[in-house]
């Protein structure tokens, strides 16, 4: 039950739920907590972009990372991103010191060059410590920064203290093989690949060499059973799966509204009290509400889970 | 049959088919013309970015232009974006001459504020000349221009001649929604509205008020059944259609990749001759390919279209 | 001596001075509080980018903060801009019970269309409160968003309590012009606009219509003086003295090293102990210190102040 | 009088002048390059960024480097970067056979990763032939691309036919060093650089291994006058040059805007017969006009260059 270059599994990346009144609601992120593991998670990843961490203040963040610690039977991943290296280690050493498993770092938006993101990366792993052991978030879509094959095997080569890749560009898969390819060849170094997204390409991904998934969807259940087929597998049912759950997925993946219908079936699960985000959201509105309660009736005809 | 803002039902997105020493295959120009014919399409759309028309020399693309039009039964759009607009308007100008429906525009990618935004489509409209009927591109995810809803009605003000919105912004569905809802308060004119974006949400778009599709999956056949079922009102049985499609919907609607794989599967349909594309292009790897071909299998035995 | 519509003068925008050991050095705080005072200042603009704002913990803004009020005898902005509108709130709402006189607040760097650049600065005056005063920062080059001129005429509508423009566009003469011209058909309201982009069309700009300065060139009393100058009528030795200077303003408006040139220069002009900066930083070569000293020598035939 | 690893001097960047109804001025045309020899330029470049290119229909191009080449006593680069490979071929074959001396391409606006930057100079060389001289064009102001150190030296190793830099980085002396030291430590083959960004910092450029000059500054002459400064060591006299024309350099060096300066210059200097530019563009306002105008005047008093 470690977090390290063999991880496989399924983190999820964990909502944060608010009260009413924007404070943080510290039941639902036990409940969540719970959920998660329930689910059979094999860790969490908290205080991701999902997370609504760049809307927290630096003590909720580090007094959510210590609750999720201090409950999870699973190893527990933080995100640290953050515009200043200073606010990022602090984050992240406080949380090691909770009894974190590792953090979760994203290559600021700003970044361009390879140069630039050579730099920035050598920063941050001075700003957490060498000693932390953390899973590079590749993420183009939202975060604007490129990493190429030789990109992040540079990173690899360059931090021995990163141990794990969250796939997230798109399309990827081709990248996933590109990686694997290299370590098969004894030119990059073992490290764990787990894929994120949304999900919107877990019916491909571990064929290609991921090891897991680190995504959000609200059916972590799901992604569990998923995982499992596909190490059995059993191809044909890994894709019966997913495609009751694709309609679902895809609408989960869209862009900022996204978190909000995380939320809303999270909370329809009972795994949260309430679906409020603080602010800039974006808000499911009551026709969006029903595509999604039309989904949810659909997937049930297939997936128990979906009875709500 | 004519293009305007009474416009609804199918505008397929055409690829462009080449010859394995990069000419343009005329032929199979022809056939693909045909292709969507048979599918029961009401127009056609032709160099678009899907049409590879940024890599066509301007004799080039105003000889597929006049040779669509001369073969075509049903009206037909030309992609006429442009960095110079000089060459936008020969090109519309031309097409239009030789017997094109209208033209469709894009905002140029470098374009930020609304003001940037109206003083373009002022310049690209002068272009083509107030006379040319014309489409609007909304495209995000592409064009990294974006264009809010009193972005939109500001066009549709300035510009009578602009007769649809092709939209494809991502999330889109409220902005379906809240276009719809300033026409039916009085507040913004009639256009009409075809969703694109790979056809991602043509499950739900209809309800939120789009007049049909303008995209270039592979199987326009079934964009058209799509379309009629949601004319008929017959919820379950779009949904059921859409969802038998929606793995393979996803698989093309990726970035770079998916023209080829669009490519590939009107190949294998039988509707152009080769999946070739000029450079730069991103290419299926024989592992896409089979990913591809498993999709087909699936789909088959749903949908009898896909069996090849 | 109040920082409102009627807002003249020269506002310098504050280094943040660091120890060797990158702790927020205090007594430099001081010194440079008094540096500025003693230049003529008429306020001053600490926590800006300049004042390496973004690499500051929370609490060491707000005890910046505290100590230049304390300090100062004249009226203090506050740089508020924050990618979490919480903490946008506490840092605004803290420094005005210290003593401030005002936020900044830029536009966050994702914002494209006029519609989330509204919505963003909705959110941002709930945030601070519509009782703060603030000043808009118009600086695309940085920040990646336009505001056009009938953007910033919105913002200026939908917010009283917006009483400057930060004005660093570039080109940016003509929106002095345009936004003047407004005004004076009583078409916007009147609020005062202080021009920055570190000084590089100063000699212009106050005669298209900007009531002073806001920038960190490390000779604000030749600011002051220009100030001077230019309300007197006496164009040519307006441009004179600025002539004299713009070799060493070009040198330290550049990107990135543009800072260490400055804090370099206040460091020799005596106002703070030290040029460190807080990783990222972009640093002065020795070929660069040289090029600087080589200008300040130059500069010293023409202007006494430069002689150190 | 050739374009290689060993040119040196100043290549003006040339307007392309056109007559009151947009078609191209060819009169103009022979008076322009007649100008910039007549002003000492050692080479010439045309069609980039600065000479409308992109407004140009693909025969108009043509037929301008025609002209000039023609015309030009001294070597003539032809700026081939186009969005499409195809054009990009057909303008650098074409211009090589009527006798130009190289090409210019830019990495085009959308590249990110150095892996892609890479992959599209590889296409671009395959288009134009690997016989083709070409200069390198690093304006990450404009062309929104990152070319690190690294990458351009790979670029120089993995094209033995790229031979000069037009280095227009911002901040841009400290890159000049860096590949000057490569080239010292035997790590990087010989090739020219001349710098451009309007001239912004010709100053301090030579002293940092620059080999001249290429911009469109309306004062070539100045150019050529400052580069026999610099390669005599007179570095104050140098100074003094362009410290006398640096208020106009930085006037004409704001984006947008400055071609229509530039223009204007070169029109009151007698160079063109109009400042008319092809749409979009941006034009003077008489508040600008007369700006340049005193601009003109005052450095009349230092440099009888500007006497008009």
């Amino acid at each position: 039950m470690t977090f390290g270059v063999d991880t496989k599994g399924v983190y999820p990346i964990a909502a944060t739920p608010f009260n009413a009144d924007m404070s943080v609601d510290y039941g639902s992120v036990d409940r969540l907590t719970d959920f998660y593991h329930e689910a059979g998670a094999t860790g969490m990843t908290i205080l991701g972009i999902l997370g609504e961490a760049q809307k927290l203040e630096p003590e909720e963040s580090l007094a959510i990372a210590r609750r999720v610690i201090a409950r999870s039977r699973v190893p527990v991943v933080v995100g640290a991103s953050n515009p200043s290296f200073a606010a990022m280690r602090r984050l992240a050493r406080e949380a090691m010191e909770a009894g974190a498993a590792g953090a979760m770092l994203a290559p600021a938006s700003h970044l361009r060059s390879d140069e630039q993101i050579a730099t920035y990366f050598q920063h941050a792993v001075e700003a957490i410590g060498p000693d932390v052991p953390w899973a590079l978030q590749d993420y183009p879509l939202t975060l604007s920064v490129i990493l190429s094959v030789p990109m992040i095997a540079r990173i690899m080569k360059e931090h021995p203290s990163c141990v794990m890749l969250k796939a997230e560009d798109w399309p990827g898969l081709e990248k996933i093989s590109a990686l694997r390819r290299l370590q098969t060849a004894g030119e990059l170094r073992k490290f764990s690949i787990l894929t994120a997204n949304g999900g919107l390409f877990l019916d491909f991904e571990p064929e290609r060499g991921s090891d897991g998934a680190m995504t959000g969807y609200a059916f972590p259940d799901m992604l569990v059973e998923l995982d499992r087929l596909h190490s059995a597998g059993e191809r044909d049912a890994a894709h019966d799966l997913f495609d009751a759950h694709l309609p679902l997925i895809r609408f989960e993946q869209q862009p900022g509204v996204g978190l909000a219908v995380r939320k809303y079936v999270l909370m329809r699960r009972g795994a949260i009290a309430s679906d409020v985000q603080r602010s800039p959201r974006s808000l499911l509105t009551p026709a969006g509400r029903s595509e999604v309660d039309y989904l949810l009736e659909r997937l049930a005809r297939k997936d128990p889970r979906a009875r709500l």
